[in-house]
């Protein structure tokens, strides 16, 4: 079995190949090859128990899709894209490599001949989703995106489910949630403090928190959502009939849940690390953001969510060896 | 007031010619210039009260989508479309047509310059929601296209939404109604039987009807379907930031309301020239359609259908001088 992943630089790509060279195999097929993408070569590893290529390409210029797939991978991870602020600030360049990187990938994938048709997990985002929304938001809610970003991913969920549809390659779109412990230092991302309010103060660093206590927010490990896209994977053409594009499963976790938690595993010295400021903005922009989904085509499927917020702490420390 | 319609050699296109023609204003502008676009250029009205140009071109190739907008239109109406069964045949001429040629226009629009932002009249489709449905649609009901057409109509609504959202354009997507009666021969469209069983009776030649008497189906007369066009060239931009994209009012009508009407209209010897013949593949095609809607977002902006499906056909028989 051959497996590509595009974005394979990205903290969840790099997460994702490193979890496939652990587990060895998708679903009941084994892995043989993996071949690593981003517009930066990824880091191959080098423990693999098969071969593991790197290569560095901009999948949206002509002619490196079809690069990407001439091994014709059985199964194709795309996480490339350019992120919420950025495809804001430069429309352009989100509508390039978001939409149109993504539309090279499918036809590359179409006009491929041979019956050629990949399993194609694609990185999708909540971003589709734009308020006003209601306390519990169904599988079923309609698409109304309030950024540009939010409005590639949807236009690319649909051109998956019409090359679905048109028998051109087996599509999945997965709608994740905010990653919550995201490793690494701080970033400018609005959601970012969900993350830092943890990972700073385990770090003996201090973090800023934006907003109030009672924010609701939907999340899901690195762990978890590593294994969303392993899961989806290995799911076979005929569960996903149904649905192409499925929101999934989270934690929906209030910022007070997620600083009692850090008192639980990390003390009160961790919790005085947090720091309250108010930032409008931020306020303004978490308030447009849904918080609680009922996925529930995602759990019929089989998608296992973290168990708590406690376990999503647990993995970051686990999974970063972080000292506590 | 200048004004393009891009299309104008359709059905509808033309009609909304000729409406712009003898009205002689949009809303509460006066039209001092109309250009009529499509592939084939179409026919300029001669007694317009103001100039009208004709242009053929393909707004899909490089280029042209600059050349129509040259003269910077404070309307635009885009109607151009490869239809359905094309679209569904031909997948590389559907997305060309109906993605690239629009999002070259909005994009064209965008990059025009000296603040110009258009209202943009976007006619979209029902074709953009699939089946399962609920007996009466909502207006948020889900985005999930089982064409290929109804998928790029649905991707031009995101694209129109985002590029209003981010001031490029103005826009307002209209999904219209099944129109009937429509004009002219008779079509191969699935739909066709709708408008057939009305027109060719009333012209004196048999029709035939390929479902069952209990069909229910959504429609519109050409000349609501082209009030809705005015209207919307004519709404404030406040009165669109809720929805930009529009389902519009119809009536939901039943094949035996439609031939009950045409007996009261045309008496019982233009009934008994409709000639029941199943057709499996059309029965399978209908029942997958939408039926009814409850298009409030419309309705509260003013839009107005046509009052009963006798209106639909008196409006018929008035607009395209029938002898009954």
């Amino acid at each position: 079995m051959k497996i590509l992943i595009i974005g394979a630089a990205g903290m969840l790509g790099a997460k994702l190949a490193a979890r496939l060279c652990q587990d060895g195999h998708i679903g009941g097929g084994e892995i043989t090859h993996l071949c690593l993408a981003d517009i930066a070569a990824p880091a191959a590893s080098p423990d693999a128990p098969f071969a593991v290529a790197a290569i560095a390409t901009d999948f949206s210029l002509a002619g490196q899709a079809e690069r990407l797939i001439d091994n014709r991978p059985d199964v194709i991870f795309h996480l490339a894209a350019i992120v919420s602020g950025e495809a804001e600030t430069d429309l352009e360049k989100g509508y390039r490599i978001n939409l149109d990187g993504t539309r090279s990938l499918f036809d590359a994938i179409r006009t491929a001949g041979d019956d050629y048709r990949p399993r194609v997990v694609f990185a999708s985002s909540l971003a589709v989703f734009g308020a006003p929304f209601p306390d519990t938001i169904p599988d079923d809610f309609h698409l109304t995106p309030l950024t540009s970003y939010g409005t590639q991913k949807a236009m690319c969920e649909l051109l998956l489910a019409d090359y679905t549809r048109r028998g051109f390659l087996d599509g999945i779109g997965l709608r994740l949630p905010t990653i919550v412990v995201r490793p690494g230092r701080p970033n400018k991302a609005a959601s970012g403090f969900f993350s830092g309010i943890i990972r700073e103060p385990l770090n003996g660093e201090e973090a800023v928190l934006p907003v109030s206590d009672d924010v609701l927010h939907w999340m899901a490990s690195p762990r978890a959502a590593v294994g969303y896209f392993a899961h989806a994977a290995g799911l076979p053409p005929e569960a996903c009939a149904a649905a192409r594009n499925i929101t999934l499963p989270g934690l929906a976790v209030t910022v007070a849940e997620q600083i009692e938690t850090l008192r639980k595993i990390g003390g009160t010295g961790r919790v005085n690390l947090i720091r309250r400021e108010k930032d409008p903005l931020v306020e303004k922009i978490v308030s447009g953001w849904p918080r609680r989904f009922d996925p529930k085509t995602a759990l019929g499927l089989g998608f296992q969510p973290d168990a708590t917020f406690e376990a999503i702490v647990r993995a970051y420390i686990e999974d970063e060896q972080i000292q506590v």
